[in-house]
């Protein structure tokens, strides 16, 4: 697989040319980056689980009507994707205050957010992922009027099918982040679903099961990507 | 006047009550603060200048059709006003990119922002005014969802109304902030409009001419005020 044409390397994946120019490879990396980069390490076996975990959301929501990048695994730690034009836009979603929130607002860790709160970054490693709205995305065309609205519908409609999902496996949905882009125009869900991009807690013991082990320090970290795979049912090898 | 109830003294004016509940006095000081309370200093004049300049431009809204708090000019520094309860939110609109939309967004000062861009912040000195969205104002319960929407559409209808005025006066009007609150439930436009509160260039030579300059020592603030409230027709004794 060494021919192929590395088209960008990420802080979690290497995106390699597909076998055709409508699909890329996504090929998901041990590599772990936390806090604008500052904090990096390996993490064995952390590609693997990300790319079958990935896989297995990115299924359930397509056949839950969402439009998404997603076309096949075809490896261990690697996904065929539709290729999109990505909108350089995150979209977070926010159940209960964890992380940035609880600095920017004051909050304390834990408080449910009813309605959930939909947050926008710029994605910019230069600019620290500044938080930007509606009205900067319009005004500096970064998405259309009518992919914004899609954009804020899907991350709704994604939330309310994955809060259900974790909750079935005694998961608590704190947050989580999506990217979106266009293929031939059309508004697609692209990136990853993993614990590198969400808060998942235990339900009963509110112990952190996601990024958030990494970024404090908590250890176990795949083990607990592992944890939560198994509980919602990701076939792991 | 020093049998007056004195109900909040913020960082450009006092508030007292009223000669009736539902009525409060803004008393404009001489007092100016930038970056976050961090420089201080009196400007001779500067309280008079921006009561006149207030009065002026409330009345102009008014009469434009804007619901506004102002009721009248009661003394040389000081305004009569409906009692209103606060929204703690600022609304910042902007025609041209400044301050810190330029720092957030690393984009050069000056640049004409089309539409206009909208940004929410938290009134909190404790916090630094964290910019917020929609959702946060939602979810945490700052402002109704009907509310929003009439602060979004009086914000632009001000801009629209006020880019003229001061185009007419050869001046930019670069972006400025407005507070609203509510009467007896009712959406009012509250606090001041002022060259505190916004940013002014000639539109000639680019000159600023509103609290940007005592922001960057430019020096001659209340000259420039004076000479904005001349130019658009403010009577000043
Ligand atoms: N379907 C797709 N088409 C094109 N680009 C994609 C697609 N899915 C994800 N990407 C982009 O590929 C990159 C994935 O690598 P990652 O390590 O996550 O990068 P980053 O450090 O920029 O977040 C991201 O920049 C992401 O926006
Ligand atoms: N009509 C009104 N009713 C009640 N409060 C008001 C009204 N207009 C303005 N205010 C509030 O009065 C205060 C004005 O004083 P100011 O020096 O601007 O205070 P701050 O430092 O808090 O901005 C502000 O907190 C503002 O929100
Ligand atoms: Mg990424
Ligand atoms: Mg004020």
């Amino acid at each position: 697989m060494s021919d192929r044409e590395k088209l960008y390397e990420g802080k979690a994946k290497i995106v390699y040319m597909g076998e055709n120019p409508d699909e890329l490879i996504l090929h998901f990396k041990d590599d772990t980056s936390a806090f604008d980069g500052e904090k990096l390490a390996q993490l064995a076996q952390k590609g693997e689980v990300n790319n079958a975990f990935n896989a297995f959301i990115m299924e359930y929501l397509q056949q839950a009507g969402v439009p998404t990048h997603f076309l096949r695994r075809s490896g261990a730690r690697e996904s065929v994707v539709q290729r999109l034009e990505m909108i350089p836009v995150e979209c977070v979603i926010r159940n209960r205050a964890a992380g940035s929130l609880c600095r920017r607002l004051g909050i304390e860790e834990g408080r449910i957010l009813e309605p959930p709160v939909l947050e926008f970054f710029l994605k910019s490693d230069a600019l620290h992922d500044p938080m930007i709205n509606h009205s900067h995305i319009r005004s500096f065309g970064w998405a259309s009027e009518d992919e914004i609205a899609a954009m804020t519908r899907w991350t709704e409609r994604v939330n309310v099918l994955l809060l259900a999902l974790f909750a079935r496996a005694g998961l608590i949905l704190v947050d989580f982040k999506l990217e979106f882009g266009r293929y031939h125009g059309a508004l697609r869900l692209g990136d990853e679903f993993s614990p590198d991009g969400c808060r998942l807690w235990d339900a009963q013991s509110l112990e952190k099961m996601d990024k958030d082990r990494f970024r404090r320090d908590l250890g176990g970290v795949v083990e607990a990507y592992i944890e939560v795979a198994r509980r919602i049912g990701v076939p792991l090898a």
